[in-house]
């Protein structure tokens, strides 16, 4: 199939790489061109627009860090909203965003993914589709091979991303979880690894828990595997879609405050598990 | 061995069982007399008094609802205080208790345990001991028989329930984690089955967020594994022991809220995972 | 002067009124035209579009709900974007609406006010002004002649939004501490009325304590003086003043969680001070 | 009048001087005897215990820090459980321990105050008296003249101080208020005095929001008036009461984080209002 793919940062490059492995014709196009060159060795092809990019496709991914970058990419200058072809947004937006693009574009489809970026490489994500059942059934086969597991969730693309948001805000809800209790721990005198192994590797035997919580127990916060700031970027599409549904969620405004104090102490950068770091300053307990 | 058993709830009950099928001779309390006679059809002998239970056993076993239970049968009226047998402490009690137990106590050792009376029966506990390592070696081949392991985390005996303490803690938190996010999935019309599948049993993959996650996505809340007033008092314990080591806890002060609008709202005697009740009432769209 | 008006809500109108008492040449707009019709009467005259009140005035002033009806109004079909008018924008919006008018428009200006509608036709408001000081001179003696005092606080209009968005923070903070402390004493059995004489009468001294303490202690929330909705809207635009300046607010937060909660149990049109009958609810103890 | 006074601290010391004033005669007991004998030389005779002091007296004022204080000065060694006289116990104590003196003694009565010392030196407290009325009545005229208002709330003695432990939460709260609006006005580049002036002087008018405000905006914390970790010990005293009365308090509960990170990032010796030092800190713009 003549596919194009648009956003290659740490998540988009690895799943633009596994789509050009299936055998598809590829265009790319990045904001910074050095990105897109390395897929060239690999027989992309490059386009210094959006909407060149597009240009004969049958299917247009998009994977890239938020409302504004998507939305720029599909409303802004040379962007893609007339396009034609089946538009699959595999990026983390808003509730919001998504209603917007599934009401401008002709043939739009939401499949946000969970994972990181070495997830991505393997193709161990999880997908969460969602959209008219014709266009899901389109892009369905290169899809499954993206990951461990294809979800079809609904047939308003919106949703995919409503569970996104839900399935990001439980992570986040897990730092801190686990952020308070190792603050607790360790101003106990407790070794926080005893704690998790008996917690995280025994009582939820939940791989999440066990690789977070070795990077709090080992206070390692960098290199991000995702930076706060981000982190901070997705509770923040949680309290919107919380807002939007009329649902409060105060473990979401909890973690929004804690995410952003961090931000503001200077941790953006970090991994968002430095919100042990967070804590324990709170608690008068530095790393 | 001659052994005292002392609380026959729902807990101690199954417990006190598997320690009698491990062949030791058995003595027990309870403040009904009826529990105490289910033990005597499977060889038990039954003491009028605390005090009277343990006068010839080398080791007693204690396993009560709460820090009031436990000084009750401690240091009140026909209380074992001055018993010189080795007390092992299974209740979920506060750090405080802990410390005055093993100050008051020549033989004192805490060993709180995780899990639901069905883990009890099955011999599934975790068993989180501490206290002198003598005392630990004089009772671990009992106790290790009552789980699928036994931890022993230190030589203080209060260090045992501060790990109880942060992982119930841990526990209510997905509780509040899960309750929040479905409230979100379900205002978003999408299947809180659909979203379980996905963050629980493919992103989480833990038993824990499963078994509580399908019970508040059915709305199953009675009849209750563990009651919300029981979940209260362990939130209390957690806010205790922060209060303590001064740590602040801000998601365990938001689970202490939420729980004791549960109980307010007459849910007490509810499984804890009503949470998710507590929290749809408060969108607008009630179980 | 000529002067334009737009917007003539429950706040709007006795706005206007004392400005054509003061002799001014009025020509107004309102979306319904009812409202306007009122003041034809006090000698004003009615344009059917905002660019037409605007044509002829040297002063344009704006009082709309919310940040919404002030963006179509300014930048939707037959706004005033380029009036070369002084826009005096008298509504409770956004930090960064501010800005964006600020950068659009070539003479523009923020005086959000404090006080209820009764304020507004007594002239007893509290008036917040930021701006270049030539443009406040302008407008400045109409300006003080609407309330009991005229605070000029900053060359950046944006910065008098701030102090107006962080004001009305203080009072939905106020009203939170008060429905706590009320829920509290009435579950003690103690007169709200009695605490209320004691803490906001004599401690505080304050008649913003005085009257709303007593709206909640007679449990009367309709008729709305302002309404539950609107202050929802008003701590959002908190949060969003908050995120925007990187300020952690989780008293902000909490407030947003019990409206959002309160407009979701569909309390959305009393006043807000029926904040204190969502938090009796959530106590068991309902009004 | 025989009385006795028991606590000499900050606050008690200027009470007890103000009823020797009134002409009656008086026994003390203090801790440290140092600050007994500065009232020597006001005519007052000093006792070596509690008891001692009580022992002649019709009536026995107790003035102390905390719980533990009145628990050991009433149920320790030499202690005044015993005594006759009618205890005027004007501390800031428990609902749980004002409910157990009363059923302990023979005569009991709950007198807390609100105001610092300099209100107590200028006899310019508020009294909340609770108890039954002929006890009330016998000690009214002292109490009247101590303070420039005394309240009589009910016959149930713990009544009063409840009402002065929801007084002190309205009081923490609105600190809470404060420090939360004026890290959003700095970080926003504002003069706080304007903010204040305008909100504090002009919109709530009330003394206590300008004068906690004013040391907030000067970021003067110390020497204290009332210490952080008393301010603590204060809510501690709410959210008893709050569980007690099932009466969820969430703004409590977040009054308790803040002040507890405040205690453990080592401020616990500063004035309370050093909230805003906590929330400055945490959104990166410290004093």
């Amino acid at each position: 199939m003549e596919v194009a793919f648009i956003g290659l940062g740490s998540m988009g490059l690895p799943i633009a790489r596994n789509v050009l492995k299936q055998g598809h014709s590829m265009t790319v196009y990045n904001r910074t061109r050095e990105r897109s060159e390395i897929l060239v060795a690999e027989g992309a092809r490059i386009s210094p627009t959006p909407s060149g990019a597009v240009a004969s496709a049958e299917i247009v991914f998009t994977m890239l860090s938020d409302d504004t970058a998507v939305s720029d990419i599909v409303f802004g200058t040379n962007g893609i909203v007339e396009s034609p072809s089946l538009h699959v947004s595999l990026s983390a937006i808003s509730v919001d965003l998504a209603k917007r693009l599934d009401q401008s574009q002709k043939n739009y489809l939401s499949c946000p993914v969970f994972g990181r970026p070495e997830a991505a490489a393997a193709a161990q994500l999880l997908l969460v589709a969602a959209g008219k059942p014709d266009r899901v059934q389109r892009v369905q086969s290169i899809l499954e091979k993206l990951g461990r597991k294809l979800f079809v969730v609904g047939e308003e693309p919106w949703q995919a991303n409503a569970i996104k948001i839900a399935g990001n805000f439980t992570i986040a809800a897990m730092l801190e979880t686990l952020a308070e209790a190792l603050a607790l721990v360790r101003k106990s005198g407790i070794d926080p690894h005893t704690f998790l192994e008996i917690v995280g590797t025994n009582l939820f035997r939940s791989p999440v828990y066990e690789n977070y919580g070795r990077a709090m127990a080992d206070g390692k916060f960098s290199p991000a595997g995702f930076k706060m700031h981000l982190g901070l970027k997705d509770i923040r599409l949680a309290l919107a879609a919380a807002d939007g549904a009329q649902t409060p969620m105060p473990l979401a405004s909890l973690l929004h405050d804690q995410f952003l104090s961090g931000v503001a102490r200077g941790h953006g950068e970090l991994d968002w598990c430095a919100l042990a770091k967070v804590i324990a300053d709170d608690a008068g307990v530095p790393y």
